[in-house]
């Protein structure tokens, strides 16, 4: 638990992480056709127990945070019963719920499709929402910036989900065509800019339940970097992130709502673009330098001018044997 | 009223369509940014009012169902607030809800986009539920089988709604690439079989509620015939459909289920699979006959042997001009 | 043919279009199972007079770019065979070809749906360079940036025209879905600047043949203003465009092509990262005020302010009916 | 190689596969940034090496297709240069070509996506087929069915392959997502058979150049039986396989030109229904008596009741680890 608290803390300087628990390990033959949706009751209780563990952990290290992610779905039509799957998933999720300490949230994440290729059993935001109205006021719905099919609105969803109380989190990542987990922003910057200023838009509100909601919500990257180094990698995520949210900062909502109500579509759009196009670079810099990192200007370009990845790459071929990147 | 009254009963022979009102007919200037989404509330309250009188002609003639489809929504980023459209169409249904009789459904149909193609209001199946669960137990979700993103799991969407009993109707066509509004079963004759097996289930259900929502379910076809004949395409249509129905009518459910259970993938899978490879026109020819129509083995060849279409033809070119088709 | 002098000098003054003939009005009821590929000889050969006409036309006007599109397809499987279609859309264009003048351009679009379901004839970048292939070296591939499945990388498929010195032109819009021709850069500005990326390094390549194709590719905005009115998003259009390219030209190609060699992932990707996020608009402003705009610092704002739009519409409303926007 | 020849015999007992060398496994650090295309000239030499020795084991072997399918691509905007790698991929691609002894045929795979989330080297039909006319005519395109973007009309692809003598092979799967890899024919039944009628109509050309172009297709299965039981999942697929190609061949060609020629939009559709309507199993089961197969009527039964698979599963138990499936 030693290692564990000190990720916590790592990942709380780093503003990012919340110290989630995350129990999606379902991965022996057991788990083949499912874990918390499997036909097999002795299965789900297996899967239950699990999970009852984790909500007993996250009382214990005073996590806030339950992520769940369940690969369950099926393969082919007939496998099994998308109505049954269904009440099993609210069956063993309730008993979970019941067992969470007062200041827990559960955050259930929702997958198109991968593992499963023909029905994933939360499949989407609404099946997510569903569910969550069924369990009660602490389960909310985690948004996985990959999780949706082709030309899917993310930042409507976002505006729904805060709407209604129940935007959780986020796993941030970007996508070209499926899950792709690259950087955060690397594919498409105009949409994670949205996105943030659905966020901004949330926190600035006159609703206080909004407010609320929008500063609650929980964090996290979840990316794959299979070709590029790591720790750049972070770096160029952390960046992309804090531009999206400092251009959404930019926008002149009032200005934006008076064209809004006087149906000024180019006009209001332009307020958007306009926020878009500055460069925020140097106020990042001032606001890095505001809080003590030692190369507030070039972050990424100090990092790799120390030449540490050279030296713990050089250490480490001595010990145990690199992976890519 | 009378013509009206001669389609509902022609309408009901065919056992199709249910004499459905609709009064999406928003198309003048006013409502170029929205109908109840309008940030301007003029506009909505004249939209407002053309729907009560929907709903009071909805009542004068009996009418079972008020079906709802909304062009609603924005075409780039900042135009609108998406939290504030929630919030309108929310309003606007709630008062329109609250006029309708007490035998009257509301079926709010979704879609993705087009004719808005940034943001539409009612943009899923998800965003329809919610707004029907505000709404109350008259609300149900309409199901347009070319309103979805590519990759959707419509019968999944389906087994979703009839567990939840707000499957209120489908509007019936196919699509290869968007709203394509082809002829049902033309492109993907299986999903219309899977989404019929769905249906069938929920018929057959030992949950009372299920089998009543289940058979309350509106079929419409809706479809454009932009090349081919009207009349040869509807009997098409009507073929699909039945094919589709009888061979979802074909799986041996009590069989399926114990595979299920048994976590027989590829057996259960097969059970479906010998269901939809069984050729079932002869009994449908069957079913026909005893129905009393005129050519049961074959009604499109002995519409087309019939000649009729080329002698309406004919006397049309004497008297108004011939649309395509 | 004054008027279309006037609009050509227009444009040239706009230096967005070229004066292109297009002759895609194949819209009567003869057309209604294709142009080029219908299956009917006899109205094959009056959609070749048709284009014969008009490769008349650009030789006396002295047009240089004759721009295809075809609405040819077909809706239903079966409907008409693939192959025989592709022979004779090659026959025709083969005829039409011979009879363009050594310095006119034939530019094939493609476009994988819409008004065709099932099957459209030319329906992507690879058949329409298919067809070019077989003509020669005067038929080139147009670009429509909304006329991709979803996926598509689309600044690839214009690195690899380039390569093989056959695009032809674009046709700029944006799109979220489908083909939703909404204003350029609207949507994703960051894959407009990377496709301006392709444009700009073929340009500046040491291979002269890809400078000189570079170079000679034609520029064209095609969108729908639904909702906006139409001189202000034209504003919008231009200022996006310019935008893009003016980032792309920011990119240092040298450093990026050391880091590519190098294997840097992270810093390759970020030179493009660092010219996206620098801000354009001073400079822009600078090059038009050198061009002798009257507004260079804000066209729209000094559009709007103008009150040209109020004036016009109050014109018009005395005169002929106005349309949206 | 003993091993080899029996496997290679085992393939054309089942007239399945073809003894296909594959050399894809370039899975070491080294090919993290490409076989082919990588930046460094050293790993392109290396890849090409084992690519060489590829098309001699395929000399030594008698093997008449060098299957090529390449992970190349890139995960960034910026990563690499897409027309230097273009580049690379003809120039290496090339020398290997000109080592192929004279029987041998080189197919050239394309993927949209996976592993590479940016842009993939060999992205779609139309880059294959462009690299294959460049190394000459042994070189062809091999279409796995799973590797297309959501809305392709793979059928179209089929017919224009076919149609320029380029279609060298299938990998046949199934998808509802991405490249899920499923049993054939498992989710969209109707478009295996709309593939194959392509097959049958080119097997059935009077231009003889085509029908030995289709009869020379190589047909492999390539799936992944991440959770069914191989053997039934296998016999699963060529009951799929075979129920289509059947059904392909009820196809009355010649009434089926006649509507296609008179514009019989529906009547031709109405062909291709009536094929597809049709229970083959009767004639199936009856070609496997002829065939001296033990269970003709049905062969996945008669597997399942055989307790063959309980009998290996024990026996593997007691000696290595049993995977899922």
């Amino acid at each position: 638990m030693d290692d564990y608290g000190a990720l916590q803390a790592h990942a709380r300087d780093l503003g990012l992480s919340v110290g989630a628990i995350n129990p999606n390990v379902f991965q022996d033959e057991d788990y083949k056709l499912g874990s918390m949706c499997h036909p097999d009751p002795a299965v789900r209780r297996k899967a239950t127990e699990r999970m009852l563990e984790c909500v007993e952990i996250a009382g214990a290290t005073g996590s806030k945070v339950l992520s769940l992610w369940f690969a369950d779905g099926t393969n082919y039509p007939g496998q099994d019963d998308f109505r049954e799957r269904k009440g099993r998933m609210e069956a063993v999720l309730a008993e979970v719920y019941r067992a969470m300490p007062p200041g827990l949230r559960m955050m259930l994440e929702y997958k198109p499709f991968e593992p499963a290729f023909y029905g994933t059993d939360l499949f989407d935001w609404g099946i997510s929402l569903l569910t969550c109205q069924k369990l009660g006021p602490q389960a909310q719905v985690l948004v996985d910036l990959g999780h949706h099919l082709q030309g899917t609105n993310v930042e409507q969803i976002v505006a729904v989900l805060l709407d209604e109380g129940r935007l959780g989190g986020f796993h941030f990542n970007n996508r070209k065509y499926a899950d792709d987990d690259l950087i955060v922003g690397s594919i498409n910057p105009y949409e994670l800019f949205l996105i943030f200023g659905e966020l901004v838009a949330a926190e600035g509100s006159e609703r206080e339940a909004l407010r609320a909601g929008a500063s609650a919500v929980a964090y996290m990257l979840d990316q794959s970097h299979n070709i590029e180094r790591k720790i750049p990698a972070m770096i160029r995520s952390v960046l992309n992130v804090h531009a999206a949210l400092a251009k959404a900062l930019l926008v002149d909502r009032v200005a934006l709502r008076q064209r809004q109500q006087a149906g000024d579509v180019i006009g209001a759009n332009s307020l958007l673009v306009d926020a878009y196009e500055t460069d925020v670079r140097p106020l990042l810099a001032h606001v890095r330098a505001a809080l003590g990192c030692p190369a507030p200007e070039d972050p990424l370009g100090a990092f790799t001018a120390s030449g540490y990845l050279e030296q713990i790459a050089a250490a480490r071929k001595e010990g145990v044997a690199a992976g890519w990147g």
